[in-house]
Formats: structure tokens, C-alpha cells, sequence
């Protein structure tokens, strides 16, 4: 607040309503000011073009962490304080032809979500039918960039996201985690009336021991989706199921448990898929693939170069190759930007010993 | 831009960004202060309550007419602008229980685009399965507002929506316009390929002109839902569908007509409704439902009130009334709110024409 703010003697609300209106119009010509020297960074870049040309992943990442630095002791939390400033540089950046982003439509999904919570609003998705097709329109050009889901998504999708960039050319330039809580629902009021649970496997995996204390006798019933559980549910007075709250809603279920998920964080992560890699923001990962041919045992040799140089690996899955070339991929995440020494010496030492490594991409670490 | 911009000679990126981030230090600073301003007039009201108790319509109007005004020349546009302040608000307002909104869902509805077009994005929306639910869960309190769609929508729901005024004690407290575009889909790219066309019947009236110039031999198929439609046009060469871009994507159809509505301003509209009247925000429209026992010509007579105010009409329809108790409802929309002087003397000299009149609300007219 400022010096005008009275000292315990509260302003009437026809007074505090012209402090908002002062505060909006140094608001809105600030916005404006923004648009304008942010239209100037894509005219450095010589003549003005579609938004894709000059959007920056890592600049954007580097703004956002100062929203959350500034933020301390605000009354806005840093979740809405970073969303507004997300759609003010989502605005900023559409002045021309705005960011297309494909994504595993229809609209409404958890991916959708995604986009919007990671671009703002001021872009033009594209909701593909298929994760496959959301890799084809990047490579394309169709899209600028796809967002795809990659792990603990109810939607059961993680493996095959990830064997796409066994032979796509794209690369990650970002992550988005988006938190997901999951319902017991019923129409019944009574928890103990329920002999049977219908959710989709990961699902009933995510509730695993909410459902061994509050329902150890109930019969575990997986289902093709969240919805269909619900739909299931609604029939009979001694079943539940495990959803979301749209589908409580939806299928007129009653909450009988609410955010059941064993762990408070659960959340499905996404990539963002692009055609290059982006320079450093300062706090990255970077995500191989790495693959040998015929020793299991190898795999340890291939961590050693990233152990060596200190460096701490956030995720490694291993999955089947499915050319027939190599027998072993796997997928490795660690600290840090390819173009960071530490990295690139590891990444270096570990292409002598692998069949391949390949850089799927070095990222902003997702920040909220 | 400041006086430190450069007169002709640009300044280099990294330059740029320190003044973005300069700016966005000031804009991130009057986002607090204007936070703290606006729980300020929550307190004014006493206790701080949850958002529904200090949230204005009318305020909210005035505020969005004012960036408007303040908007010309700038880089942004219109729409873009509004929907910044539009969040900002949304992000002041909710931080106590932020609103919540009840529309007909699941997620991904227009509905719901409606609901975050007006609301922003700090609510909690409540997709529910019916419009009637909608109107239930607002009268219930569960919800604060509902929206719903009122005209124009490819999903068919005016009249349902309008009857359900007749009985229900809700007012109307907002309006809310959405642009709709429709395309041609088919698998086929040649339109001369095209003998049937599938959509909505509501769809295939927004696009009557276009058909006729374009496929006058084409044999047009009303289906329940555009979705429909563009899954009966993926099984042949010879189909198309009218349906929205989302479709197209889902089922795997090209277009070959695009933005085919007659109209370019093709909206669909919709209603926010709550449990009360609001104050008149300067620029406001009024909802009335007025029925006659038996006189068919009684409508000319009651509507004479109005014409003598010198009062615009903005809608009339014409309903069967369902109580039994009178046979005719009128739908009648005039500029002005009921507490204005000439709208009150019209609304009382019609009430003592009909056999009832019923305010069903006023509200600020849709800004964009």
C-alpha cells in the first residue's frame, strides 16, 4: 500500500474502489509498456514474425522463478501470482500469430490443463486424437510444440509417450507437472457398504493404502478409465469408485473420501516437445536415451560418467527396444543443461561405452 | 515506453529483458497492492467471508469498461487486455473461498469456456449434468452462480433453459457471449465429392446460406450433436459434417470449408444466475417474464409500456406456458435496470396489464 493508506481509520469503499481503479490504470499502461519492449525482442531478431521465432523457454523459466522470488509475504499465493504472469507474457507473445500447441485432445483432458497452466491462454491449441499424432504435427510444423504426458497419468499413457522418442527427432524443451487428486465414489453415504472398488490400474495403484486401511475387504476392480469406474458405480449401492471430481459430478456420485491418493504430490508430468534445444536457464535437467546392445550389466557402466561427475539423476526406466538394433533402452534424467561441462563431459564418456546416447533435450526444471 | 528508450537506435536483448523485468517488478508490485485493496472492501463488509459475499457483477462491468476505454491505440487488443484484468480480479477475489460457478459440463464445454471467459480462471467450477442441476445446485447454495446457455447454441438447450425460469425463484445476473465458429469436415478433400451433410439441426440453420450457394445438391442430415455428425463423416467419402475445429482434430477430418456460419459474429449467449439482484452498473439490460391468462392479443397491450419509455427491445420470445395457469409466457429483454426510473414506471405499468410479471434480473451488458 501507499503513503495514502489511512492508519487504522479504514477508507469507505467508494474511496478504496478509486485506490483500485489508480492501481489498474498504472496496471494496464505497464501491460502495455511490456507489449511494446517485447515486441522489440522479436525485432531484434530482424523482421517480425510468428511467435514461435522468438519464444524462449528458459527466459520464460527465469521470469517466473523472479515472480516467486518477489513474492514472498504477498497475499496472492505463488501458484495464482505465477499463473497471471504467465497470461501476461502468453499476451505479450501473441501479438503476432500466436504459439500453436497439439496435444491428447479431446478438450477438457488433463492435458489441456497442461497447455494452458504451462502457455496461458493466449495460444491456439490443436487437440489431436493420438500421442503419435501429437509428435507427427510438431515435426510437421503444424504445431509449434506438443505437450504429452509422461508419467503417473490416470490415462495410462506413459510408455507409450516415451517410446515415440526412441525415433522422433524432436526434443523435450520443457516439463509441466499438474497436480491430480483422486475421490472414493458412491451413491451410497455408507463407507461400510462397500464390497467393491472400480478404478482404472493406476488409479487403484495411487490409493493403495487409503484402500488397505479404509477398505481392506472390498474387491479391487480395475477399469479401462477413471469415467467408466464412475459410470460402473453409479449402478449399485455397494460399489465405488475412484475418480476425479468432475466425474462425482457428472455420474451425480456422492464423495465418501476425498483426495484419497496415498501421496499428497501426486501428479502427472508432462513434456513439452519441440524441433531444437534451448540454451540454459539456469536450473535444468537434461533427458537421455541411452541404449546398448547386448550386456544388461552394461547399464551400470553407463551411469558411472554421470556418477563421476557428481551429478544426480532424477529418473531412469528402462524399456524394450523395439528395433531390433539395440536389446536395452533406457531413459535417464539428470541435473543440469547439456551445455553445462559437467554434463556434456558425462554425456561424452557415456557415448563411449553405449551403442547410442542420444539427447532427448535439456529443460527448465517445472516450477510450481 | 519510458524516457530511457532509445530514440531510433534499438536496444540490444539483453538490455530489453532488464527493462521487461523492471516493468514486470512494478506490475507484480500493484498485483499485491491491489490484492490488499480488494480485501480491504471485504472487510468493509465486516467479517472476511468466502469471495460470493463481496463479489460484484456490476463493479466487475465497470471495471472491464474502463480498461476498454482506457485500451485504444495500445498493442494489445481489446480482448486480450480485458482478459488480463479479467484474471487479475479473479486471482484478488479468491484469495478468501474462491467462487463457486456450476455450468452444464464435463470439462471442455463451451459452457465452461463461458464460465472462465467471464469468471476467470480462480474459481472452483462445478461441472454438473444438467442445466436444471445447474439451476438446482445455485438455489441450493451449493453453488454461488451457474451459467447457461440461452441462445444460439449448437447443443440445442435455449428453451430448456428459458423454461426453467418460469419456476425457479434465481436471477439472472450476467450475460456472457462466446464466438462459435463452424467448419465443412470431411475425409474427402474435393467438395464437389460431398452428396450429404451431417450436423445439428441448429448447426445446419447457421450455415443455411453457405449450403445453399455451395452444396445446393447436398442432402443435409440432422444428427443429435456435432460430434455425432463428424463420426457419421469419417465412414465416407461422400459426407461431410458441420462441426467445430475440435472435431475435426478428434475424428480425423480435413476441412474444406472454414468459419462457414453466415454470420461472422455467430455467438452463442448465456446467463449468469444467482440467488440475487445487483445494483445497476451503468450499462445494463433487463429479463422479464410476463404471462396473459387468455388473450393472445394481450402482447401488443403489454409490451405498450415499454414503447412509451422509449425503451428498446432486445428479445421477445413467445413460450407455452406449462403451469397450466396461463397460456401464454413472454420472454422480453429491454435496455435499462430496474431501478431505473423508466424501466421501473414500465415494468409497474405492465404488471397491472398481465397476470404476472416477473423480473428475472438485471445485469451489465456482455462487453466482448
Amino acid at each position: 500500500m501507499n503513503a495514502d493508506e489511512p492508519n487504522g481509520a479504514p477508507l469507505d469503499l467508494a474511496q478504496t474502489r478509486q485506490r483500485i481503479d489508480a492501481i489498474d490504470r498504472e496496471i494496464q499502461q505497464l501491460i502495455g509498456e511490456r507489449a511494446q519492449w517485447a515486441q522489440l525482442v522479436g525485432k531484434a531478431k530482424g523482421e517480425l514474425k510468428a511467435a514461435v521465432d522468438y519464444y524462449r523457454p528458459e527466459r520464460e523459466a527465469q521470469v517466473l522463478r523472479m515472480v516467486v522470488d518477489r513474492n514472498s509475504g504477498g497475499l496472492l499465493s505463488n501458484e495464482e501470482m505465477v499463473r497471471l504472469f504467465r497470461e501476461i507474457m502468453s499476451a505479450c507473445l501473441a501479438q503476432q500469430e500466436p504459439l500453436k500447441i497439439g496435444f491428447l485432445g479431446p478438450e477438457g483432458t488433463f492435458s489441456q490443463q497442461a497447455v494452458l497452466k504451462h502457455f496461458g491462454h493466449s495460444i491456439k491449441g490443436l487437440p489431436l486424437a493420438t500421442i503419435d499424432e501429437v509428435f507427427q504435427e510438431v515435426a510437421a510444423g503444424n504445431a509449434d510444440f506438443g505437450v504429452v504426458p509422461i508419467e503417473n497419468s490416470s490415462e495410462g499413457t506413459v510408455n507409450s509417450s516415451l517410446d515415440l522418442f526412441v525415433t522422433s527427432p524432436l526434443k523435450i524443451c520443457g516439463e509441466i507437472e499438474l497436480r491430480v487428486h483422486q475421490h472414493l465414489l458412491s451413491r451410497s453415504t455408507r463407507l461400510e457398504d462397500i464390497e467393491r472398488v472400480y478404478s482404472h490400474p493406476q488409479s487403484l495403484g495411487q490409493c493403495k493404502a487409503w484402500l488397505r486401511a479404509n477398505l481392506p475387504k472390498a474387491e479391487r476392480i480395475p477399469v479401462s478409465s477413471n469415467a467408466e469406474a464412475a459410470r460402473r458405480a453409479r449402478n449399485a449401492d455397494d460399489a465405488a469408485a475412484i475418480a476425479g471430481e468432475t466425474a462425482a459430478h457428472i455420474y451425480g456420485l456422492k464423495v465418501l473420501g476425498r483426495q484419497i491418493e496415498d501421496r499428497p504430490d501426486n501428479t502427472t508430468r508432462f513434456f513439452v516437445i519441440g524441433r531444437e534445444l534451448f540454451p540454459p536457464s539456469g536450473h535444468d535437467k537434461t533427458s537421455l536415451l541411452m541404449s546398448v546392445k547386448d550386456k544388461p550389466g552394461a547399464l551400470y557402466e553407463l551411469l558411472t560418467p554421470f556418477a563421476d561427475q557428481n551429478l544426480s539423476m532424477t529418473k531412469i526406466e528402462s524399456r524394450p527396444a523395439r528395433t531390433g538394433k539395440w536389446e536395452y533402452v533406457f531413459f535417464v534424467e539428470v541435473e543440469g543443461h547439456v551445455d553445462d561441462a559437467r554434463v556434456s563431459a558425462a554425456v561424452a564418456a557415456a557415448s563411449a561405452r553405449a551403442a547410442e546416447v542420444k539427447v532427448l533435450g535439456s529443460y527448465p526444471v517445472a516450477l510450481l
